[in-house]
């Protein structure tokens, strides 16, 4: 038998005990369980942040898995820990939008978690990521049903997942989603919806500085120089050859970005 | 079988290969291990901070899980490598005092590891982590009766975990434990001695500042409004609305914090 | 049966979904993988960094480990993926250098990884580690033998790993190879190939100063006072009583270190 997979996505970083905390309340749950990190660096309270990487992370991990994130402000409050089913897999999350990008995307199913004996049996004020979404997650790892955990909803709450706009015959406004580790900066522009920047020449501006070179690697360019390349992400994103484009550019997420085909 | 949970709680950082390395030396020994870690993100030579960790999370694994705990100034020196067995569970440390909230709580056995058959062959001067305790820990995992590692020992070192200090009739001195990662400042207050808070007023001071509202979750409060809070640690946790308390306050572990009931 | 063991280093940070991605991968191809990781936190194209963390984690690594290594600034070029054996053990990584400690130390075999029917059916520009080396290293771990990957070559790249020159009749010229989470200076001395060192002074100068002291533990000499150690690394090292010899030096990775027998 396939040992079921679960994964943490969280803003509670590693210097605390929180993650590992967690980790053995998944364990003492469902033993067999392989537990992976997706990220725990997330900025406290970074919701468009933790559905953005838990959208990178999902599609490449086996049918079945479950994905635990908990990016909750509001914990302890009245806002609902929910369970979405989409993609074959599973998701446990407090219902604040930290799955949009999922719904956007994929044929969905969401439940309001009610079903108080998958918790631990004292649940704290302020630590879910621990009482209620590690045990649920662990609960359905090891085969209880999705239905016994509640029933279906259908206001579970969406963020606005800004696209770009057509702003001209030729021209677009996007933003940017998310800053790497390398200083990357991937737009919210689809690589697949602009195939075109291959073969005919463009702009596209962010910040005070205009880029109007596509690369196919990292490597192609000259040291600092900018330009676009069609990511990882499936977006396009805005690199710098061994340097950090986010910091010759000063931007951060949410700058405006604007295309326009020549 | 179940398989066994080993528990890594150090001061080395995730930038080197050290505890990579730890996990080589446990799975050459114990392959079936379910290795977890705690934090690495301890200060250098924070005996305290990694007493408190291990404390907050023990009580959430499984019984029989291995803690190897390396908080180790003293490595290399002639400090006693120690195993102590408490709650069901076992914890592998350098005698330094970095189990004592464990001491503090639980009935426990503590004997000095002399059994040098459980270590690397080649034991270096300053990584016991690698050649002493994570081997230790591995046997100890796969089913190596404790006594086999040495005899009890009674005069191991002990920490003094400060309490709040009674300084009226309804007035305590207390101190700052921890500063968490979101700058919850962590009182030493527990948080069932002090029942009262709920329902008559009282005053927290810490540092130029005093709190006066008890609070059940994080977004009840105004933007940057300090308030106290039964923290899941346990403990009685000063906090601030989708901010810092700890920046807000300026105040760092050991700050002292005065609560008098009105 | 023995779980594979596979360990993953990178200069991908912990910030974003890289590391968690490359996890599902591979748990999608090889479900009873034991994934471990030696560090993330490499910087930026740090191959030689990259190639020391390597070093220093496989000697206590089970044979049959597959190793996945990804400092890669090279992709999406015409930079070879391949898979080296050595040790009782796998190593795949991209053909810059990595590896170039256990070509030092081992006898070898080196094959260029050819056969993309064991990479994802979609390879990225930018992010090999996903579509390339660890779907590699899972196939390499579920048991498919190292000849099926490529052919041998022999033209791999090989870094430059500086040794101490001798300089004079009791005189060598070394370097720092690494500073490590607690400010050690890690030397390219080895440290048995100057076992005088323990019974007659010698003068070892790094930066502005010259430290004449051998100490067996980090506890034996004042604070903040400088002194040599042999390392848990294998190498000569330079340290500073609970402090960071790094800081005190104001040295960094590549600098001068010279040594006198006196």
């Amino acid at each position: 038998m396939r040992r079921p997979v679960i994964t943490l996505t969280t803003d509670f970083g590693l210097s605390d005990h929180f993650v590992g905390t967690m980790k053995g309340v998944i364990l003492g749950i469902c033993p067999e369980a392989q537990i992976v990190d997706i990220s725990h660096e997330i900025g406290p309270f970074g919701i468009h942040e933790g559905a953005y990487l838990v959208a990178q992370a999902y599609p490449y991990f086996p049918r079945g898995t479950v994905h635990v994130v908990v990016v909750d402000p509001g914990v302890g409050t009245s806002r609902r820990p929910i369970l979405a089913e989409a993609a074959g897999q599973r998701f446990v999350a407090p219902d604040n939008g930290v799955l949009s990008f999922i719904y956007a995307r994929e044929k969905h199913k969401v439940r309001w978690i009610k079903a108080e004996r998958f918790f631990l049996k004292n649940v704290s004020r302020t630590f879910h990521g621990r009482d209620v979404f590690s045990p649920a997650g662990a609960h359905l790892a090891r085969g209880v049903a999705p239905a016994k955990f509640g029933k279906p909803i259908i206001d579970y709450m969406r963020l606005h997942i800004e696209k770009p706009v057509r702003t001209a015959r030729r021209g677009w406004t996007g933003a940017i989603l998310k800053i790497d580790h390398f200083g990357n900066l991937i737009t919210n522009f689809p690589a697949d919806g602009f195939p075109d920047l291959d073969t005919r020449p463009f702009e596209l501006s962010v910040g005070l500085q205009t880029v109007e070179r596509l690369a196919r690697n990292y490597a192609e360019c000259g040291p600092s120089e900018l330009f676009v390349i069609a990511g990882s992400s499936g977006y396009l994103e805005i690199s710098a050859s061994q340097a950090s484009a986010a910091k010759i550019l000063g931007c951060g997420v949410g700058a405006p970005v604007e295309l326009r085909l020549l």
